[in-house]
């Protein structure tokens, strides 16, 4: 990707962020500038949801509409990726899934055909992780990985971004790697995320990020994978949807632990929430197999 | 496999444990019951040798005979896996590998061009981590990566045996899943290690891995990713070593950070070092690329 295109993108976008102001950062004066905006611009709304994205249920200011709160489980994915976690564990959060509706399980690939045995029949979808969670494996692996989950039964693919690559400045690389999974993904109109694992970049590296995610045909940015460093905030989650406009979606992980953590990333401009505490986000109940990661 | 077996293992070797005294523990008043040291079974040394690992430097005991000393750095891998190392760091990593003699580099898939290339020609091997650190991707994925790492130049492959499927008593899962990297490494000649993110695990789970390691054929043994809980112990080392026998290697790594660390690994047990202090541990000198993990 040119460098020089890169670093426009990146000077529009820090200006505009300088300039912006609280609240619903993707319009100007109640009047969408660029067409990013899920309220004003519901075609692109549309397009995401032509492409296999069906549950886009909020963006910036759905919230404003009272959408959200009805609807925050099926915006959730319920997440268990400790590398410990039993098969106990994983028919647990099966079931909690069901009961509360959540989006997806999110889970590691070795238990992708149990979950699909699980949930054959339901609204809610397996969805697995790729290279997960450093990223650094090669393309070629996390072509590979994608296509075995799918077949096994994953409905939904959260790939990890090569962090390493992005900081070395082999922006033709990691673009590359995130296609590889992409178009694996969409042949078999599954929905891919790129995990960009924010708390290791600059902001200008997550600009970088979503810009080379979008070019790469992925359906969701996603900031963290639980396991690195920080997780999602809403300064992230703004910036992110800045980026990537209305035509993708922006998955909050990391660190949401209530409802007001959700609720507040939703405000922020997410459409999608990882989450391993995702019973106590919607009932208050706290689950004892979603404790930890 | 069958679990009466198992269970009069980990009796035995727990019998022996409690019995055990310091420092040796592999043979009892100066003779070996069950040719498993290193020291009294040359025989089972050859046998390792013969089989791919060329650098069994020391094992329980060997340090007395002042072996140690003189080529600790000819037992460390020097190790980078932080995901977002970038290419200057690995560069560097590589250069210090060839300065100090150490048996490899290890580092990310994604890197393994890069230090095969860099690499070429010298003594040190370009050793690569598969399935990490989770270790919980499908067992398809993991021969799959194994194989293309080795195909861009890995020498030997450090994987992450799947953690949650011995929680749940998938004995055979775990056994097959080792089998499809340990003979994927085979076919091409290369050493194989298996990590058992002993941190996440009882004594009766220790054993029962470096069992199920030892059946499907793996070289090494390995204690940590250094991503997860813990790291390595000389209990863990000594268990480990006692479990395997001398006819595999035994390597410890997270958390070794000091010469009196790694030596004390080698008094246990070990006869291989994952580090990314290794400058420090051979020199005194601080590495400032190799901070971290």
């Amino acid at each position: 990707m040119n460098r020089e295109i890169i670093d426009r993108i990146i000077n529009e976008i820090l200006q505009e962020k300088l300039k912006g102001k609280d609240g619903h950062i993707c319009c100007k004066d109640g009047v969408c500038s660029d067409n990013l905006c899920v309220v004003h611009n519901k075609e692109g709304v549309r397009n995401i949801v032509g492409n296999g994205a069906t549950r886009i249920t909020a963006s910036v200011g759905i919230e404003a509409a009272g959408g959200v709160e009805s609807d925050l489980a099926g915006m959730i994915d319920h997440t268990l990726l400790k590398p410990d976690a039993s098969k106990s564990e994983i028919e647990k959060l099966c079931g909690e899934a069901k009961k509360y509706g959540f989006a997806s399980v999110c889970i590691n690939p070795s238990y992708v055909p149990l979950c699909a045995k699980l949930l054959k029949g339901t609204d809610v979808k397996v969805c697995t992780v790729i290279g997960f969670p450093l990223g650094a494996t090669s393309t070629a692996s996390k072509a590979f990985e994608t296509e075995q989950a799918i077949r096994e039964g994953a409905q939904e693919v959260d790939m990890v971004m090569n962090v390493g690559m992005l900081k070395s400045g082999e922006y033709d690389y990691v673009e590359h790697d995130i296609f590889a999974v992409v178009s694996t993904a969409r042949r078999y109109r599954v929905l891919s995320k790129v995990i960009l694992e924010t708390g290791f970049l600059t902001d200008e590296e997550k600009i970088k990020a979503c810009v080379l995610a979008k070019r790469a045909g992925a359906d969701f940015v996603k900031t963290s994978t639980g396991f690195g460093k920080g997780g999602a905030t809403m300064g992230d989650i703004a910036l992110m949807r800045k980026v990537v406009g209305s035509t993708m979606g922006v998955k909050a992980s990391g660190g949401v632990r209530s409802r007001e953590d959700a609720l507040a990333m939703v405000a922020s401009g997410a459409d999608r929430i990882g989450a391993s505490a995702s019973v106590k986000i919607v009932s208050g109940e706290t689950a004892e197999a979603t404790k930890g990661y």
